[in-house]
């Protein structure tokens, strides 16, 4: 099975099943302002995921759609908030919500494709003890992004944050979604306790080596193709894994030019190359990519025991994807 | 029995039970921000509502306190990013939350107490068909008031809207989370269909005349203390109902006043006094006054065939106390 086709494949199923929750009724242009960010399209890796993990259980994956539509909107939910406190002017190629329909209007966007995920999630076919175990882990992911997005924009403001800070800072803000993808399409699928628990590793890891790819992807981008984003990062003293290995091993002078530059919204454009120079000489860019293969091997041992399927084989294809993608 | 002392009876029990969901964990900041409306009292009207709904049809209070908690956290979530959008800096005499925290916490803090309204409405001890009613009212409730906002906010730069489209926006804005006080208090405390219909149409009519209440009041203060709220509402062009009436009633100079001076911003002080005198002119103010009294009317018949009660009694003087309330 080839990951692009059924990636493509399961989008479209996706796709034609969650436009039930992003029809337009009035006041106009808050349904406009909420189906902006669905509609720019975005690989659907979660709604994947959960399909993905319920068929691997032998699931229909039919069943897995509620959820997945859930995470969808709610992982669009949380990007339309999270534009609006991060000042990002794009996303997905297109203007940001607020940036397009003016940030009342994006604050209530984000609010209505919340209360939305919550009506998608009921659809699910289980019983109930099952809905109530689903639904308070849908709940537990939201609040950890909230957590992680606010964890992420105070590490902006401190000097050092940790590995480990940084680990759970990503955990929450991202894991947790894949977390819930995984463990949740096992749970509809009616997969056993061992099965749920290794697919709620497998998403964690994944998450987890998903972002912190993303991180290594962002500054592994030759000199000539240095962009906007990476100064701004640099600038704004954004705690990526890469930056927090430099800020932990640089000594002397390497110490002082992050001192002086990483956080500094004045830098100038050569000292915003030096430290990203830095970061290579460090050996921090190596390290997150190091890093990433290292969780993805975790997420590859996690499902070892899942009875052998397609769905399996996708799961691997999906490792692999995840630290091949070069956007 | 006592309005005073049974609200405050309730407010009580009521505090004490959603406590749980307002612990203070890390990220600090965030929880603090989250807990900074709730803490700061309120009359928990909604609370009582859905209490005493469940009482009068001979349910357990207990049983109505996981769907209180969930419409009051409703509720201090919408203030909460309401405040961001209309910029307000005071709410219940203490700085806004955005106004403490800042805009990107405040966001934050009112998505976490969104997903904590969840986190409490699963905890109703009802079966699963019934829970998936309320559930889906629920966020019926909370799209309601998201589209109310949003028409709130057009509104103001609208030149006329009508009494029909003020009605609308009012009855999701306000309405809707008094009618789910209503009805799911009846709901969880097993009344019939009869019943049920009856407390959501006692919860509408209600929530309509309270907010049309709120306008008259927020009107009705004497020249001394026209404060800057109200100078703020003519300015702003805010729709209330004496509005909407004196926008649809003025002629000839009147009528040129208000197109100078209503929505304008740069509105001298002179004039803005002089619109508020002709809101008085134009009856305006005790035409809203009338129509609050009209609709508790209709709450009082919505439930005229429950029958007799404490809870039923309690309701009644709900109703009296709507429209005598001074603040």
């Amino acid at each position: 099975m080839d990951l692009q086709t059924e990636l493509a494949k399961r989008a479209q199923l996706f796709n034609s099943y969650w436009q039930q929750y992003l029809q337009i009724k009035k006041p106009t242009k808050l349904y406009e302002a909420s189906q902006h960010l669905p509609a720019a399209g975005g690989k659907r890796i979660r709604p994947f995921l959960t399909m993905t993990a319920c068929e691997s259980v032998s699931g229909d994956i039919q069943k897995a759609l509620p959820l997945a539509a859930g995470l969808e909107l709610v992982h669009n939910f949380t990007l339309v908030h999270d534009d609006i406190m991060d000042h990002s002017l794009l996303r997905r190629n297109l203007p940001a919500v607020h940036v397009k329909f003016g940030e009342p209007a994006a604050i209530l966007a984000g609010d209505l494709l919340f209360a939305k995920a919550f009506e998608s999630l009921l659809e699910s076919s289980v019983d109930f003890s099952t809905y109530k175990l689903l639904q308070q882990d849908f709940i537990n992911g939201i609040i950890a992004i909230c957590e992680g997005q606010q964890l992420d924009m105070e590490f902006e403001s401190r000097k050092i944050v940790t590995e480990q800070e940084y680990m759970v800072m990503i955990g929450k803000k991202t894991g947790a979604l894949f977390e819930l993808a995984g463990k949740g399409g096992a749970m509809i699928g009616g997969g056993n306790p061992s099965e749920i628990a290794a697919l709620q590793t497998y998403g964690m890891t994944l998450g987890l080596a998903f972002q912190i790819w993303d991180d290594y992807l962002d500054m592994s981008s030759t000199a000539t193709t240095l962009g906007k984003d990476i100064g701004n990062d640099i600038r704004n003293g954004k705690k990526t894994l890469i930056a927090v290995h430099s800020l932990t091993h640089a000594t002397g002078n390497s110490k002082k030019l992050l001192d002086d530059v990483f956080g500094n919204h004045a830098a100038s454009e050569q000292n915003v190359a030096a430290v990203y120079d830095l970061f290579r000489e460090l050996g921090s860019i190596q390290y997150a990519q190091h890093r990433a293969m290292h969780l993805v091997n975790q997420a590859k041992d996690a499902i070892i025991n899942l009875r052998p399927s397609d769905a399996k084989e996708l799961l691997y294809k999906l490792i692999e994807y995840t630290i091949q993608r070069e956007k």
